[in-house]
């Protein structure tokens, strides 16, 4: 795994979110800067609709109570209405990077999962969203603590 | 005052800095991008001296403890060696935007704020460093609270 500069990484807190709480409402919306290798992760209870570009290369990330406990489920859109780029090659590009992107979901939030170190156990699940059965995966990532 | 937007506002905290702790030894650097007008505030033991750029228009504030009490002094730079610029057009600039970049500070750190209350009570000087004893002054920008 290529390790993330965690001075990379920058944060938003939105909403009511804050550093050590609430927990289940934290929606995460992960986005980059090609030209600086940048990594913006907002805390929020809504996605950051507002940061999403044409591009459409977000991924979004949240805290779901499962039978088995507690789970972040994420997304991504592969390919879709207005969705430009090659489906096979988009789906590539998320697959390699989500490591990144989750290291810096784990740096960011880090002061939570500091704050209850469970947490870093918790399974992450991404949701390749595709119109082509071949791409629609939802993809097991191993546990968050895996990035930090 | 011109009101910021806190969508404009990411923070990076580094070292050991975390959201409500240590308050002493915390040094912001504040620094902007002209074309997304979005504010960085980096929390950390030291200056942020890798994202200072040749513009050298950030903004430095350390928490000091004073005979009164305690003080956010800083520091910005209008003239000096390798500075380009006008010094009577940077020093208006400075002294322009400094509600801003205080707002910055006061939204990106604002979890220890709203933790303990007191501290927005704490008065602002920024030296503003010029060969020019015309611009080289010390001004007080009241409390930090009313950045808020």
């Amino acid at each position: 795994m290529k390790i993330l500069n965690p001075k990379k990484v920058f944060v938003q807190y939105r909403d009511d979110m804050r550093p050590y709480e609430p927990v289940m409402k934290r929606r995460y919306t992960i986005t980059h800067s090609d030209i600086t290798a940048e990594l913006f992760v907002f805390i929020a209870e809504k996605y950051a609709d507002d940061q999403i570009t044409k591009m459409r290369d977000e991924v979004r990330v949240a805290w779901e109570e499962s039978e088995k406990g507690l789970v972040l489920i994420g997304s991504v859109i592969v390919d879709g209405i207005d969705i430009k780029g090659i489906s096979s090659i988009r789906n590539k590009i998320f697959y390699n990077e989500m490591p990144t992107a989750l290291q810096a979901l784990r740096q960011g939030d880090r002061f939570l999962f500091m704050n209850k170190p469970v947490f870093d156990e918790t399974p992450v699940y991404i949701h390749f969203i595709s119109n082509n059965p071949k791409f629609d995966k939802m993809y097991n990532f191993g546990k968050i603590g895996d990035y930090k």
